[in-house]
């Protein structure tokens, strides 16, 4: 969890930064991201193409599964008129498969490419990855347990929008806190900010390590154990639901024993939620929310949380690696 | 079989409209659509960019393994100037690997892209797949032994390419009816033309079910079941032979006992053929034409038959996405 | 290897011919390639976007993993304007997965693409495809123990950068000199020049074959196989280390046996380098290179080698199917 110690602060300058963690983010800097964004919903909507990206390349370094990163960031790239290089497996399709250090494949890279999105399974990999390219900016899509800083980013995005600020605001996180990277860096998000309040709720095996609660307590943070989604206060800003992720379980009877302990149902969105409330998640999700949900004019995960992952991270590219 | 019940016909208007079945389309549109192709192959040709499907971004999600719709779809994308997300075997490298279902899948990619190809492993799964989605268009590319609709399309291309109309004709199909989809597909384009007849010959165990024959034949397409190779008649305008599919079988016993039963020869060309007739194969193949075939004139699976696939693919994309 | 026999010459015209060995080059073919290689440096550098493959899609169609040949190919082709169909794993993700043959897959790709640049596990796999397509050209981008010639351009191009000239050289060349395609190309290429002098330096059971040997030295290449790190000349030009390839042994014992029996060390350069030498690798690497040879001034594995892979690569596209 001491990713963003090796990364630049932003403060302000995008240009050529690796972005790692959301510890390098000040309010000022996710001010100015926030404010390319619309731009980037516009011309996405209008179909038109961006040149912020024109002549470069871009290499997609994938080595676990992804959907959302993936997708998203394929997308941003051509949109922003770039090319890709599509790496999913590596260890399959690539030179891994003949025995090369993730150092070599980063190397590599980045000779072939402006920049490189990586997603790996070991925290601090996308730190390391960005130690090791002397070229060109990394941006981390996921290390394992660690970070998904862009992940958070579009999390706020999708915040700041309904409520139209990012402090003063209610959560509830549910799932697995332990492994949730997602989790871990939309906590050190709202800690940014004044006055936030987060209530957490997990399986007794899954809780936030002691150490995060107090590193974002001291920053300012208000965190709440919960044991109960009868516990979860009414007038709360948003849900947070997460998957309890099998990928991190050593043993498949432990996984199957707290997989579906908290469920998403509308029977606890009519007693616990309320009218002005949104209802969030990473995805994917594996039968942690109730059909029902889906159609619920609160719930933004299907479609307005992830199309601002699109925009975001599009603004975010544009910003680190745009003419 | 009663996918095209859930899509939308056609009726002259392809704009954001998902392609899923050959019975979404009236003569009056496939018209249409082959007099958009002209201008795909003269452009493809003349290695000039077309800019229909410029600013925009397509998701290719291949759930079985493709060579022909794969790449002829990936390459008619970016010819059309869009960019391209490409999935292949998301199981392992998308999020389904964490338990995603299609439906989560398709959602996701809808938001990063503004249509989806997609090739299923089971029926329906293409419909369910534009069911699912509410703001792209979605282009079945093969739905397991269901249809294949674009692949359906470029072969009446060909035919009508040869003898300049797609009524009057006679032909004969071989191989694998009863899981071939591509022979699901092109017997219903046949079946909107007046007149048109086809011999059906395959292994007793793989004939076309008669519901479809039922079908089909209230349609007005003839159907003639045949026995043998000896009862082709000589006058036929086109042989449209089919691999046996391997990956359809359960035991491969079974499949060994009928896979090479109906061999195109030259032989068999001499004494069954005509001098102005086509030969056909949607392939991949596995042993079911011999080699001295593909030199043969009357031949267009090699080249002629592949290339109209890319070009009417390009056309649809054109009428479905295009400014 | 008689790779080169069924491959056109060069003879001055690249366009539409297919690149399968350094056999097909003359010295006044590779001074073109090498002349117009800085103009691909100053354009990615400038991140400005070329237009030599507008309009064109060219398939990666690569059976073997690859790092290095397929992300430099895909930047190469988007950087001069084209796309890419990217193919990795046909095995599995296309329809060899379904019993076809190369040759058909070879067919299949040449009806979508302007170009086919392909990676394979057998020798003569690229010449064969080069055979089979009939309207599109093929680059061989490795073809098993085979030839890599696009990989021996780059090499040749980063030495003559750094000393001016590819005549009167002398180098050593260590590692699977049985099995390494790299090798063997590059020595074809050190054989156009006059009064070049490579001393082979390897295990027992990977020597370069005496067949080779052989037809070099007729060529006017001088060959000294060396048995031990400390019969190297002090005033070589070049060290070129490669990798003991793992996946060319039947037994792993063999490959434990001598997989690490030559390893770079400052000490060994410290001893029998020199001062002006170039240090090269073509990667991947498994432990035969010392770290603190990377930070050493005259490696050039890293980043200048695979750097001039890319502008030389897009040199060739440019030259090979540029208007």
């Amino acid at each position: 969890m001491s990713i963003e110690k090796s990364a630049d602060k932003i403060n302000g300058d995008f240009r050529r930064k690796s972005i790692l963690s959301l510890g390098q983010f000040t309010p000022q800097d996710i001010d100015i991201l926030f404010q390319e964004t619309p731009r980037m919903q516009t011309t996405v909507e209008g179909q038109q193409q961006l040149i912020d990206l024109k002549g470069q390349v871009v290499s997609l370094l994938f080595y676990e599964p992804s959907s959302r990163s993936y997708g998203s960031f394929a997308s941003a790239v051509q949109r922003l008129g770039g090319g890709i290089i599509p790496v999913q497996n590596p260890e399959i399709v690539a030179s891994v498969a003949k025995g090369e250090t993730l150092e070599d494949t980063v190397r590599t890279y980045e000779c072939w490419s402006d920049g490189i999105i990586i997603r790996t399974r070991n925290p601090g990999d996308a730190a390391g990855a960005a130690k090791t390219a002397q070229f060109v900016p990394v941006i981390n899509a996921g290390d394992g347990i660690g970070e998904h800083p862009t992940q958070a980013l579009y999390d706020l995005y999708t915040i700041r929008e309904k409520f139209g600020r990012l402090n003063d605001l209610t959560g509830v996180i549910t799932g697995d806190l332990l492994n949730g990277r997602t989790v871990h860096s939309l906590l050190k998000g709202l800690a940014l900010y004044q006055n936030n309040a987060v209530f957490l709720l997990s399986p007794e095996s899954l809780r936030l390590p002691p150490k995060d609660i107090t590193e974002l307590t001291n920053e300012g943070l208000r965190l709440v154990e919960i044991d109960s989604v009868d516990d979860i206060p009414r007038d709360t800003n948003f849900w947070y639901w997460t998957r309890v992720q099998k990928e991190r379980f050593a043993s498949l009877h432990n996984y199957e024993a707290v997989k579906h302990q908290f469920i998403l149902t509308p029977e606890l969105l009519r007693t616990r939620g309320n009218d002005n409330m949104l209802l969030m998640h990473p995805l994917p999700r594996t039968g942690e929310i109730e059909a029902a949900i889906d159609l619920d004019p609160r719930s933004v995960y299907l479609r307005r949380q992830m199309r601002n992952g699109l925009f975001v991270r599009m603004a975010l590219l544009a910003l680190v690696m745009g003419k």
